[in-house]
C-alpha cells in the first residue's frame, strides 16, 4: 500500500478534530435511519452469534482523531442496547468493545486522549492498519462503521502520473479539476473500484454472518459533473495557485505534474453496482443524505480551514512544509471571490448513507 | 487514579525503547520456562474456552512504547502455536489478537510504528487506560502479560507528603533512600498492597476460567534493606543532588519534600502472600530470574540514560523541564566515583517470574 496520508493531528485551529464540523452534522442526520435500521436488521435472539456475546464488538475504519468516531459509537451503541432491551425473552444488554481503527501514521495519542476524557461506557481500542486490508480476525466483528474514510484511494493510479499515458494529469491536481481529461477520471474510477474490492472483501471476513456495516461517504450525484462541483472548483482553485507558484519558481513544475490528490467522490449509481457486483452483503438502505449546513462568504477562513485540515499533509509531504502558508494564502485570497462560496449550483456533492448486511452464507460468491 | 506518569517516548537517545536492554534479558530468560508452563497449563481440549477459540485473545499490561512487548507477544505466540499443535485430536491453531495496555498517556503513535514495522503475523491492538482497573470485558483474554509495570504505584501515598504523618519523607525521594523513616516503606508497601489488589481484581474478571498470566517484575530479595540495594543507592545520590539544587536556591524547598519517586521494590515472600490472599489465582510457578548484564564504570553514559528513560517524565512534571540537564549532570558526576557501579554487594534486587492460572471457580473467595 502507498497511503500514507492522514488527518492533521493534534487539536489547535489547524487540526481536523477542530474542522470536522461537516462530518458531525452528517452523523447527526443518520443517527435516526442507522437507528431504525439496527433495529430491524440485528438478529438478536435469532442468530447464534448475537446470543450471550460478550462482549459486542464494534469497529470504526477510518476514525481519525475520534471527535466524529466518538458520537457514531455512542449512536450505535445506543441503538444496540436498544434492540437488546426489546428482547423480552432475553433481555440482557452485553458489554461493548469498540475498535478504532486508521492508518498507522494517524494521531492515536490525541484520539486516546480525547475518548479517554469523555469516560465512554464501553471498553475501547485502538487498531493502526489499512482497512484495505485485513486487520481483524475472521467473524468478530458485529458492527463495522465507516464515515467519510471510502472517498481517500489507497494510492495514485499510475497511469496518471506517467507522461506516455493518456491519463497523465499535467498541470492538475485532481480528476475533478477544469480541463483535466476523461482518461484521469476513468484511472480514478479504477483504483476506486479496486479499493471499494479490497475494503469488501476484508470487511465480509471479519464480519460475523449476519453482522451489519455502516458506510458514509461522500460522492456527488448521478450525471453531475466533477469539474462543476464544488470540490471540483476547489481543486481547480488549489491547482491554479500552486500553477502560479511553478511559474514563480517557488516549486518545480516536475513536482506540480506528479502530484494528484488521492480523492475520489462516487456516484450512487456506481457504489451501488460494486457492492453488489462484490456479493457478500445485502443491501438494506441506499440513501443520500441531507447536505450540511456550510459556512458561507463572511466566514472564508473556516472554509480554508477544513479544506487545509484534510489537504495540508499530503501537500506538505510532495512540496515540502515551506510552501503551505503560502499556498493557502493564495487559496483565501483566490477562493474569496469565487462565487463558489455561495451560489448554490455549485452544491451537486452527495453525502450517501448506506446500511449493509453481511450475507450468511459466508463463502464469496463466484469464488 | 493519580498515576501519568510515562516512559520517554520517541525513539532517540534518551527515549525508554533505546534503553530498555535489561528488560528485553529478562525476557530472554523468561522465554523456555514460560513456554514449558505455558504447555504444561494452557488447557487446549479440556477447557472449551480454549477450542476453536477465534481469535485467541493476548494481553500485554504495561506495554510502554513496544520494542520488549513485541517480543514477549512473540514468545507467547509462539509456545501457545505449538501447544495447539501439539493436539493430536485437533491440531488446528486459531488467530491470534494481541492487546497492548498502558496509559492513556503512553506513546502509543511510536508503539504503532514499531510494531508495524515489524510485520507481526497477528492482529495487534491498543488498549489505553490504567491497569488497576478494567480495562478489558468480562472473560475476554486467554493470556495476560505483564513485564516490569507492576513496580509503578498507581500514587504516592498520601502520609509520604503530609509533615504531620510519621511517614513524611522530607528531603528524601523513596523509600529507599538512606534515613528514611521505616513508616515511609510502609506507607509504599500498604499502597502496594492496595494496586496489586486492584490488579488482581480486574485481571480475575477479564481473564477467561483457566486463563494464564504471567508476570515479570523488579523488586528485592527476602530480607534486604531498600537503602543498600543499587536502587536504593542511585536514588540517594539523585536526592542529594536535588538537595544540593535546593540549596543553591534552582529549586525550593518545599518542592523537593514534595516528590517521591512511585516505584515499589517487592519481595518473593510479600508477593506470594499478596496473590494467595487474593485467592483468585493459582501460583504455578514462583522463581528469581538471573539478574542481567549490567554495564560498568567505562559507560557511566548507558546508566544514566536508563535511568533517566524511566524517571525524566516524573521530575520534569515536578519540578519543570528547565532542572532536568542539570539534575542528570549532577548525578552522572554523583554517580561515577560510586562503588555501586562495580560492587557486587549492591546487587540485591531480584527480577521475579511468576506465572498465575485464574481458577476456574470464577467469583472470588470470600465475596
Amino acid at each position: 500500500m502507498d497511503n500514507k496520508y492522514h488527518m492533521n493531528g493534534g487539536d489547535d485551529l489547524k487540526s481536523y478534530a477542530k474542522n470536522s464540523e461537516y462530518q458531525k452534522q452528517l452523523l447527526g442526520y443518520s443517527k435516526k435511519v442507522m437507528n431504525e435500521l439496527i433495529q430491524q436488521q440485528l438478529d438478536v435472539g435469532l442468530n447464534p452469534h448475537f446470543d450471550h456475546c460478550n462482549p459486542f464488538r464494534i469497529a470504526d475504519f477510518g476514525c481519525s482523531t475520534g471527535r466524529n468516531t466518538y458520537l457514531a459509537a455512542q449512536n450505535i451503541i445506543e441503538a444496540v442496547e436498544q434492540k437488546y432491551k426489546s428482547n423480552e425473552e432475553d433481555p440482557q444488554v452485553p458489554e461493548f468493545l469498540v475498535f478504532f481503527n486508521d492508518l498507522v501514521q494517524n494521531d492515536f495519542n490525541t484520539l486516546f486522549n480525547y475518548i479517554h476524557s469523555n469516560k465512554p461506557n464501553y471498553f475501547g481500542a485502538g487498531v493502526p492498519g489499512s482497512f484495505h486490508g485485513r486487520v481483524f480476525p475472521k467473524a468478530f466483528l458485529h458492527i463495522a462503521h465507516s464515515s467519510m474514510a471510502l472517498l481517500y484511494l489507497s494510492r495514485i493510479p499510475e497511469e496518471v502520473k506517467d507522461r506516455n499515458s493518456a491519463a497523465w494529469n499535467k498541470g492538475r491536481i485532481h480528476y475533478s479539476c477544469s480541463g483535466a481529461a476523461k482518461e484521469v477520471e476513468a484511472a480514478y474510477s479504477t483504483q476506486f473500484r479496486k479499493d471499494i474490492e479490497a475494503f469488501l472483501d476484508a470487511r465480509a471476513e471479519e464480519l460475523i454472518p449476519g453482522g451489519l456495516m455502516v458506510i458514509i461517504t461522500l460522492g456527488i450525484l448521478d450525471g453531475v459533473l466533477p469539474s462543476e462541483c464544488s470540490m471540483g472548483v476547489n481543486f481547480s482553485i488549489l491547482g491554479s495557485c500552486l500553477e502560479d507558484m511553478a511559474k514563480m519558481g517557488i516549486i518545480s513544475e516536475e513536482k506540480l505534474d506528479s502530484f494528484n490528490l488521492p480523492y475520489y467522490y462516487t456516484s450512487h449509481m456506481e457504489l451501488e453496482t460494486l457492492i453488489k457486483a462484490h456479493g457478500c452483503f445485502d443491501i438494506a438502505r441506499f440513501e443520500k443524505l441531507p447536505t450540511p449546513f456550510r459556512q458561507v462568504v463572511h466566514d472564508i477562513q473556516t472554509v480554508v480551514l477544513s479544506i487545509r485540515a484534510v489537504t495540508e499533509g499530503l501537500f506538505e509531504e510532495h512540496f515540502g512544509k515551506d510552501v503551505i502558508e503560502e499556498l493557502f494564502q493564495r487559496y483565501a485570497e483566490k477562493v474569496g471571490s469565487h462565487p463558489v462560496l455561495y451560489d448554490d449550483k455549485y452544491r451537486t456533492e452527495a453525502s450517501y448513507f448506506v446500511f449493509l448486511k453481511r450475507k450468511t452464507d459466508t463463502s464469496k460468491p463466484g469464488t
